[in-house]
């Protein structure tokens, strides 16, 4: 029931961003947009369309700040994938766009899609005038250089630190990274839904946290096929990772101390929030 | 009397960017975003405090939107000069952030100054609520993948063409790079004075074509101290300019012409307009 949840989810984002893309012409650039947010989990997309949900947000309105966090989040992957950055020659299975294109192409295709991000959530279908200034407004502030934008900086300065990062320090660095845009979907449903944020926030932090943990175990248990990604680079670097800090068994505890804690903060939503429910633990068992 | 008012909007923008900036700490890319937005012309800051003035909305207010465009368009330049792009080493006289820096961080300055540029317009100072989603869907249109993103793609595409760009093309190619983003402050007026757009538009798109001239004709007859960054790179790399198009002469009529229809079209404003008018003549007799 969650898996075919889901699956709707990845089919109507991929439906509605191949409609809302088509605006843009057949240059290397629009063909590098529609090419980058092809695929991939939708998890974030997911996340605003179930938590707009609770709130008895409509799915079509929904859809513009769904459609919106995954074209952020893949902006960000084409960056980071940048041979200046991480440099990966693979992304979900595929050639990363600097590789398929060209890096030039790669910056413009990762710049274009943060504007369209924007783009979407000034759309006049996502919201009224109010909702729509909170949506970008939050998206800037998760996203930029107090949030993920941030946690890319931290990430790159890590690599070049004398010691290894503590667990302080890279629980910060992820909560910006990683966790500010697994938060923002919450905080959307929630302004879509004239809602109190908090409840649901708890929840996102503790599920992007757990998120961030599952991601190490998975690199170094987990299979590169399935992945669809290299793996083991963060062991091969020498790099802190929860696994590294907390062993793996005590990652898999603090990962399952999260996922309680998330289905504990959505209590007051009952069975409205059991896709929500659901989630938290996929997030921790997924294979990719 | 126009050179003060210029230099009065260049203070007050740059005084305006230190306090907002403030609110992100000191690592690189904190750095990288202040050191990418000190300095230049400000011609695009200056057009919106400028158009907004016609229509009496206070300069405080106006602020938010001339900030914007001006980190919106650092943005562009940082991503632009880096190595896989026009691979520039000096900007406005200083080292660009890549080569200050590295290309990692000359990466994510640029992608959070765009997101900044974002931020700063949902700010509650600049603008009620339809006015700021104005702001940011005009914003977010006309610097995306069918604005200046577009036109930097065709920019690049242009490179590697059997043919050079005929007038037609390179016109449409230089609307769309620079064009756009000399026609937003005029837009951006026009939605915080609650006033119709057309005239504004229609001179600055006179202006943005004449401000490119311009370019062109300083690339040739320019003094590369003066102008701050290398020139006769065009000519150099056997590019289409307008230049090469029109001859030297032709170049600097169709100029005049231009802004003689920049001039026509602020008619409606009268003396309210003093300063856009001398901002046209100063475009095309610029030294840098």
């Amino acid at each position: 029931m969650f898996k075919a949840a889901l699956a709707a989810a990845q089919a109507d984002i991929a439906q509605f961003l191949t409609a809302e893309l088509a605006r843009f012409g057949d240059d290397r650039v629009a063909q590098g947009m529609r090419y980058a947010t092809d695929g991939g989990k939708r998890l974030r997309g997911f996340l605003v369309l179930e938590t707009a949900a609770v709130f008895g947000v409509s799915r079509d309105q929904a859809m513009f700040a769904a459609a919106s966090v995954e074209c952020l989040h893949a902006y960000s992957l084409v960056h980071d994938d940048l041979p200046c950055m991480d440099d990966d020659d693979l992304r979900r299975g595929q050639p990363t766009v600097h590789v398929k294109w060209d890096e030039a192409t790669a910056v413009l295709v990762g710049d274009a899609l943060q504007t369209f991000a924007f783009e979407l959530l000034a759309d006049p279908r996502a919201g009224d005038d109010a909702q729509r200034v909170a949506l970008m407004g939050s998206l800037a502030c998760a996203s930029g250089a107090q949030g993920m934008v941030l946690g890319q900086a931290q990430d790159i300065a890590a690599e070049t630190a004398q010691a290894p990062l503590t667990l302080e320090q890279i629980t910060e660095l992820q909560g910006n990274k990683t966790g500010r845009l697994i938060e923002w979907p919450a905080l959307a449903g929630a302004i879509l839904g004239g809602a109190d944020p908090a409840p649901l926030l708890a929840y996102a932090r503790a599920i992007g946290l757990a998120f961030q943990i599952a991601d190490d175990i998975l690199d170094v248990t987990g299979d590169a096929a399935t992945a669809g990604k290299a793996l083991q680079k963060d062991a091969a670097a020498g790099k802190a990772t929860f696994v590294s800090l907390l062993g793996l068994d005590g990652a898999k505890a603090r990962a399952e101390a999260l996922v309680a804690a998330a289905e504990a903060a959505l209590t007051p939503y009952g069975e409205k929030a059991h896709h929500l429910r659901a989630l938290a633990r996929y997030i921790v068992e997924r294979d990719k």
